[in-house]
């Protein structure tokens, strides 16, 4: 089950809005067959390590890291693929929460009188899963916040000086982390102060996660490095209703998907925006900031994990805040995020959390 | 030699102003004597190592993590005890840099035939005994400076509630980490917001490291617990010349130290802080804030190590920085630290570093 997850998480990042799926057939001894989820989604894992197997899938168990579907989409259920090859015994983590697999896929499986094995490895797969599933039971993708801070938090001096304080190390996993979610978000001041590309460079990666920005006003620079990308690499602008009717159709003209978006006491409504980007597909995003975002998500309690990359430099209390202001008056109400893993990266250290409950 | 060290590495925090030496002596393949520094600095690792080995030391190595004394103190010296028990070859790290040794030494080994082999960990030593090597240099002891912070670098919410941000294991860590040095250091305003004791409690140590506040115009509350713990740990009152003179008498009335420091821009000058401190014989202070002691000592660059405890909650931007301001405009210009080690305590993340030099 552990291969076949890490199998599912090879194309995290390319296949929304279908979940990336890891499959795994063995026969006695011997792994016969080994599909993932392709990128775009389709064919899905289990037909890949079906047809991978051949003959030899009959009898044999297949590890599959979430429910096979059940329903008719544009290909065929994996549930019957599964049932048509022989497949003595299935294991996976846990039922599909999307209703319409929910629980049919297996039910399929059993009819047919294949052995089910469940709760196998099902916390890691919850976290593969997450924002797929996030996405079923409430609408939203899930978000990873990454901030790079000196030692002390902050993510540019006073004067706003902020390249770079982690090194190249820490910068190049940002872009393997970029290319493992459906899309990278970021404020619109991020954008103005610094012309950001936000794209995947350098890893020999050729899907690019989709950039969301999100701005009331679309108060962004029409000759910036977004703008002149924006017919090349999918440049989504999240907005208030109210935003310039100029300004929408410059950005639509150079061929930006426009998402206009709730406003709620003056500031764009961050659980409406993500509702919107679920109903779009999304199912994964990382947020890089800036501190005024990053504050908008913690405080609507929309943020699932944590990546920090902490550097061996002060700025000083004069120096820019990693998070804006939270308002939070007591510990005891502040959310608490559980250590997944911390470990040295080139001259930094990476720390990587997820919500408690996750 | 790395048995040395970790043995030398036990009494720190209880040898001050001697340094905490470790001395193996191996015989062939087997050791036959170990020692160490002992509370107050007598005796010393040699000594103690020597007697252990009794005849045995004839024609062995000794291995010493510092070079042997050559004077005559309270103690004879210990390069004359190495000769006497007929020591075959000495290995050390690097010479001594206390002018009453400094090369002596190792010239008295050599002119009594003792093969001589130096360089041996030396990176490790140098830390190791980097305080007592300042102070033989500089005059001033080391310092390490440590916060404990959300992840966004925050040590309280707006209204001040700071407990608590990180758990119980780097809270204990924090207690054996200030056992090890011989000061705990802390500003006027953390005294005021927390009234802290500064004592190492619950680890079965009997020896307390010495508890400095500095505070310009000795305003502490005379009825907390510094106050009421004065007589039985040592306390140490750093003030500015200018400090009013009941307040100087009402803490020597209550057994505390007080120790007179020069006032550079209207602040109290941190390195005449030190200097003070050496003299008075300490080599290993650790400053646990609050934010504006540790940009005073930023800001003059007198941080010679950090440990940083990042808990997993947010606080946000209005929360209380754990670095005061440090006036820093470009990146360039900011102290860089080496990172020695990361890693998981508790729920928490422990990170560790030295200045880049060392």
């Amino acid at each position: 089950m552990a291969l076949a997850l890490s199998l599912g998480r090879r194309n995290q990042g390319a296949c929304w809005p279908n979940p990336a799926v890891g499959c795994v057939i063995v026969k006695g001894t011997r792994i016969v067959g080994r599909g993932w989820t392709a990128p775009g989604g389709r064919p899905h894992a289990e037909p890949m390590a079906l047809e991978q197997a051949g003959a030899a899938a009959r009898g044999a168990t297949a590890y599959v890291t979430l429910e096979p579907c059940a329903h008719h989409g544009k290909t065929p259920p994996c549930a019957e693929a599964l049932i048509k090859a022989g497949i003595a015994r299935v294991v996976a983590p846990f039922e599909d929460s999307d209703p319409r697999v929910s629980g049919q896929g297996f039910a399929m499986l059993r009819e047919a009188g294949i052995e089910l094995t469940t709760g196998v490895l099902s916390r890691q797969a919850g976290r593969d899963h997450a924002g797929f599933l996030l996405k079923a039971e409430q609408g939203r993708p899930m978000v990873t916040l990454k901030l790079a801070s000196s030692f002390d938090g902050r993510i540019a001096t006073a004067s706003g000086h902020s390249q770079w304080i982690t090194g190249p190390d820490a910068r190049r996993l940002v872009h393997g982390m970029r290319a493992r979610h459906d899309a990278v978000m970021v404020g619109a001041g991020t954008v103005r102060a610094d012309d950001p590309s936000l794209t995947v460079r350098d890893l020999g990666i050729e899907h690019q996660p989709v950039r969301v920005v999100v701005s009331r006003h679309l108060e962004l620079p029409l000759m910036g490095q977004l703008a002149r990308s924006a017919g090349d690499v999918p440049l989504w602008l999240c907005h208030g209703s109210g935003a310039d009717g100029e300004r929408v159709s410059a950005w639509e003209g150079l061929g930006a998907r426009l998402v206009p978006c709730g406003v709620i006491s003056g500031q764009i409504d961050m659980a409406d925006v993500l509702q919107k980007l679920g109903e779009a597909g999304l199912t994964r995003v990382f947020c890089e900031g800036g501190g005024a975002l990053a504050a908008s998500l913690l405080g609507a309690d929309l943020v699932d994990e944590l990546v920090g990359f902490t550097a061996g430099l002060t700025i000083g209390g004069d120096g820019l805040p990693a998070i804006g202001a939270l308002g939070l008056q007591r510990l005891d109400n502040a959310a608490r995020f559980r250590l997944l893993e911390t470990r040295a990266i080139g001259a930094d250290v990476l720390h990587h959390w997820v919500r408690a409950q996750i």
